[in-house]
């Protein structure tokens, strides 16, 4: 278990060091103007676990894809991702992200609006020109494009129920739904074009899809579990804003069904408040504890984890499995 | 003249109501979540002129291209127009568009952003499906979606530059570099795909892009000369709202250029000055009219028409070039 979390670690790292580096190249082929620009690098520069790119490219590299073909659609994932990013962050007003400033914190609503159209603008180009110049034949280059497209689309989808979410999101089965619009979405979009450039038979495509939406739902639970009960310091989010902003998680789906109706109250006063105390919204995720919301959350997380590894069992045994089936352990224990 | 402009009013017309029909179709195929798809198709669905399909149309129809293959880009060019038009509307707060309230204006900052993501992420999928399922070779549909990338790209670098207009638009040079970023990106990429899947030889495709360039670059000067002088009844958009914002305008910049240090300093006092009365800004659309500025921006706008027409006289003589030139002389004159 040290040693495939070893493993794994390094070659997230590689990944990393190679996406960094080409959005780095990328960064300096656009020069103006610079105020665009530098606001739409800010975020996707300034860090990331990059995720969605070595989901990818491992699920490519499971079917016996190469590199050259993968990374441009890898990349143009990870745009699309930060993209999500910077739209949210006006949204829902944070501050910091990756222990630096939101985009509309740093540059203001007008450019960061535009800042995230134009890494979405430019993506497409950038997926097919890498593409194409990698020899991919354009079937798999407009093949890529839609499952993107679609994939943001839903996005998207996901995003409005969760702005609207006094309205779209009561109960646990309706904030499923949501997650798996708004961030199971790209998981399974990685693992679907990575299997498809590497040639997966249908069903297989059909696992591996699998396999990235339930591990995206298992990675968004957690997240949320972060979001209330993670230290600032590892995860460079806000302090327990989530609550404060009355953000519908899980967890929280959970207590206020469960509470009486006192605590219900106690709940209730914190949520999108934002003159709350510390103290308050503290006690109100202990709450929370006590009424086994969180590890409510923790179970469910858990069964995603367990079906994320069951849809790997019929695929190639390699190596890229391996890491794959890490990959849900390592995610699910995760700090940040 | 007379019936040249009856014959282009009725082709326009027709594609109108096509793309229009379509838009409908799509619609209907998107319910979930209705506020999402009701915020997304708002404002595509009040109206508008459907230049840039139109121009796509004809453009392909010029090289004899058919309908099944050039009508999924043309929708789709519109429906990237609408999602830069609801973004902006929140950029500049303004209230109104086409007789009905804005997208942000009626839905609200979150999901009016969502609502042109969504547009926009749905464009490309729409594009990919329409064209393959009519028949189009995959590499036509990549360099299809190549070229409305990179075009959306553009158009972000001149909203930025709109946006910051204090920084980058000091003169007539600069104002004249945005708006065909801009504006004319569009233009030109209607055209150019247009081309593209009419099967046009490079120096033809040269010849309709700079042709579309130039058209929207005329577009542009005289969108904002109806912006301070227009009929509000006519144009759907507020009175003198360009002046009360201080956009910057060819005519604004050759005034500021030109005036007098008292009359500098009258209209600076209007400019991005919400509380000014409607007869101050009143006063200074008129100093804009004895400084020469209406006439010197009119001057420009028809150096473009000219250019446009120009680049046209070596192209296929049909009636597809008639209805091209038509076109620009209907645009150059319009009151809306």
């Amino acid at each position: 278990m040290e040693e495939r979390s070893r493993d794994l670690l390094k070659k997230l790292q590689l990944v990393q060091k190679r996406v960094d580096a080409e959005l780095s190249r990328v960064r300096a082929t656009k020069p103006y103007p610079p105020d665009l620009y530098d606001a739409a690098f800010h975020l996707i520069l300034s860090g990331g676990k990059r995720v969605r790119p070595f989901l990818l490219l491992e699920s490519a590299y499971l079917f016996g894809a190469n590199d050259a073909v993968s990374l441009p659609p890898a990349v143009g994932l990870e745009l699309l991702h930060n993209f999500t990013l910077i739209h949210d962050d006006i949204m829902d007003q944070d501050s910091y992200r990756r222990g630096v400033a939101t985009t509309y914190a740093k540059y203001g609503v007008p450019i960061a609006i535009t800042a995230g159209d134009a890494l979405f603008s430019y993506l497409f180009s950038y997926i097919v020109e890498g593409m194409s110049r990698a020899g991919a034949p354009a079937e798999l280059v407009t093949e890529t494009i839609r499952v993107l497209s679609q994939a943001s689309l839903r996005v998207c989808e996901g995003q409005a129920m969760d702005v609207m979410h006094s309205k779209y999101i009561a109960d646990g089965s309706e904030y499923l739904q949501m997650i798996e619009l708004k961030t199971a979405s790209l998981f399974s979009a990685a693992t679907e074009i990575g299997a498809t450039i590497g040639g997966a038979s249908s069903s297989q495509s059909g696992d591996i899809l699998r396999y990235g939406r339930d591990l995206g739902m298992m990675f968004q639970i957690v997240d949320d579990m972060l979001g209330i009960y993670g230290d600032p310091e590892v995860t460079g989010k806000p302090v327990l804003s989530d609550l404060r902003r009355g953000k519908r998680t899980l967890i929280l789906l959970h207590a206020l069904e469960k509470c009486s109706k006192g605590n219900r109250e106690r709940i209730r006063a914190v949520l999108g408040n934002p003159s709350v105390t510390q103290e308050e919204v503290t006690a109100v995720a202990e709450i929370l504890v006590d009424l086994g919301s969180l590890d409510y959350a923790r179970k469910v997380a858990d069964t995603y984890r367990e079906r994320a590894l069951r849809s790997l069992s019929n695929l190639p045994k390699n190596e890229h499995r391996e890491t794959l089936a890490s990959l849900v352990d390592s995610l699910f224990t995760r700090k940040k």
